[in-house]
């Protein structure tokens, strides 16, 4: 038996925080990060380190616009299980981030799309420079072209960054494209560590995750009962039930769900459905099966399928997340 | 793109029907075979084939204890899709089996332990003397030693079934071991097709059947929406969308869900949760699991976990399916 060594990042917080606003207590965010820990999960995304300012008109919420003080009060006690928080190219203040040796975060990630590898590249390296550990997240990939990123990995294995990510943003991809996807990014980043963040609208989201972490992807993006935007997520119980390591307990993160989550899980949506599905077979946003979700159509699938697949072009709605 | 052939085997009728003891109408029935023969999918098994006197103290149901009168009226008119039926070894009466041109089945599988593959052969030798297409469906290997799989495989390589099926009935299985499955039985078994029925107990059940499809298994088990016992099956709408032949059509399955299965996944409970997920991670019968989704403790997965690896034997339910 092979004992693997990966981290696992739980970010239920911050994609799970897609789901509900982020309407999430203290206590929650306290009992998910101490049964993480005793579950010897390696990473906790604790929220986003965006700027309100630079968010006009969206709910202000402690989790998606987090504050130094605000963490040192929620999380007293630090563990082993690192803090990561996720940033957003133009909706960040870097004067917001202050010198690691002060702060409660280890990591911060930079979620861009292809265009803006250059931009996160600028943030990437002024985190590093505080002393951050830092990572790429390139979303969308399956809608980017070969020669695009072929460059903007060149670009980023030159770069301080210290991981890089697969992003399956649309839950689109197969075991075939991750084979595909992580020997590009070993060739082209050869000097970099990898990380995959899947998405579950056909159910592959664990699949995937276990695939790239066999191909030696180091960083498993995982969250607590699947629960993140639409699909969801890779489960973290799965994860940590299925990785070689005796450090590695389900039962905290059992005690979790059982907890907190069922309860969550009734009175917010997410995970497989069939408009989700529908969306990430047809390698789509899901904002308009979010749109159907929330609307009196819910289960109108067949219709939801005809407008998406027509080829006629058809008003959507559109989203700031 | 490869154009692969594969028999899509939907199985929502005869596994589904553990869910709801059966319970489903006539109509649904219709709607569901003229549905997937739009959809394209190969075959249907419509229930199974044991007779009523040997299953004392079961409650009858027509598609348990299939009769051919009255499928003659259910099927009115048969498509290209043909139709299976399951039997259990010691509960089926040969002589309710009629020949092949008398009857509307085309396919019957024979499911069986390891223990009883002989038995299973004896009546595989009968069913092709009648002129069926022929299954054995061999149940629970992740509890079986190599050494008696062998021996089997051996053994059913020189008989007359048409299919050799892996049943992953815990759901327990991952993709390395259906890599691992496959080569085995391709090794031992040259002359006979391969079928997978997998289960959905760790978000896998997609996942190893495409695996499987993708290592030359021809026959793959699904159920629409994954109805299924317990965790349930592969989805019938994800193997629809995923395999690359022009016959497939997603849409009249979108439809059956639609029509039908959302408010039976309401009266009814299948699929992912925790005490399935804990049941196929310790690779045990998911009847455990299933006694405590039906009690008041449904919810109480800690305890369930404690109760499962406590290494002190204590009393289980024991069901008959």
């Amino acid at each position: 038996m092979v004992r693997e060594n990966h981290n696992i990042l739980d970010c239920t917080i911050r994609d799970g925080g897609l789901v509900n606003n982020w309407d999430f207590s203290v206590q929650f965010v306290k009992d998910i990060y101490y049964g993480l820990s005793e579950a010897g999960v390696e990473y906790m995304e604790i929220g986003y380190k965006n700027s309100a300012k630079l968010l006009k008109g969206a709910d202000a919420g402690p989790w998606r616009f987090l504050n130094e003080d605000f963490l040192k009060e929620v999380i007293s006690k630090k563990t082993d299980t690192k803090l990561s928080a996720l940033v957003d190219i133009g909706r960040v203040d870097e004067n917001d981030i202050l010198p690691r040796e002060q702060s409660m975060l280890d990591l911060i990630r930079v979620a861009c799309y292809i265009k803006d590898v250059d931009k996160a590249l600028d943030l990437v390296e002024k985190f590093n420079g505080y002393g951050y550990e830092t990572s790429i997240n390139i979303m969308a990939l399956s809608h980017v072209m070969e020669n695009e990123l072929a460059e903007a990995l060149e670009e980023i294995n030159k770069s301080k960054v210290d991981v890089v990510y697969i992003v399956d943003s649309y839950g689109s991809l197969y075991h075939k494209d991750i084979d595909y996807l992580v020997a590009k990014f070993q060739r082209l980043c050869p000097d970099k560590q990898l990380g995959v963040h899947m998405h579950n609208n056909m159910q592959l989201a664990f699949a995937n995750t276990i695939v790239g972490a066999q191909n030696g992807v180091k960083f498993l993006d995982t969250s607590v009962y699947g629960m993140g935007r639409a699909a969801g997520n890779c489960p973290t119980e799965l994860i940590v039930s299925h990785l070689k390591h005796p450090k590695y307990e389900v039962r905290p993160v059992l005690d979790i769900i059982e907890r907190h989550m069922v309860a969550m899980r009734e009175k917010w949506e997410w995970g497989y459905n069939i408009p989700y599905m529908v969306a990430g077979v047809l390698n789509e946003h899901p904002r308009a099966a979010m749109a159907l979700r929330s609307s009196d159509e819910r289960d109108r699938y067949v219709d939801f399928y005809d407008r998406l697949t027509s080829p006629e072009v058809m008003p959507t709605n559109h989203h700031s997340d």
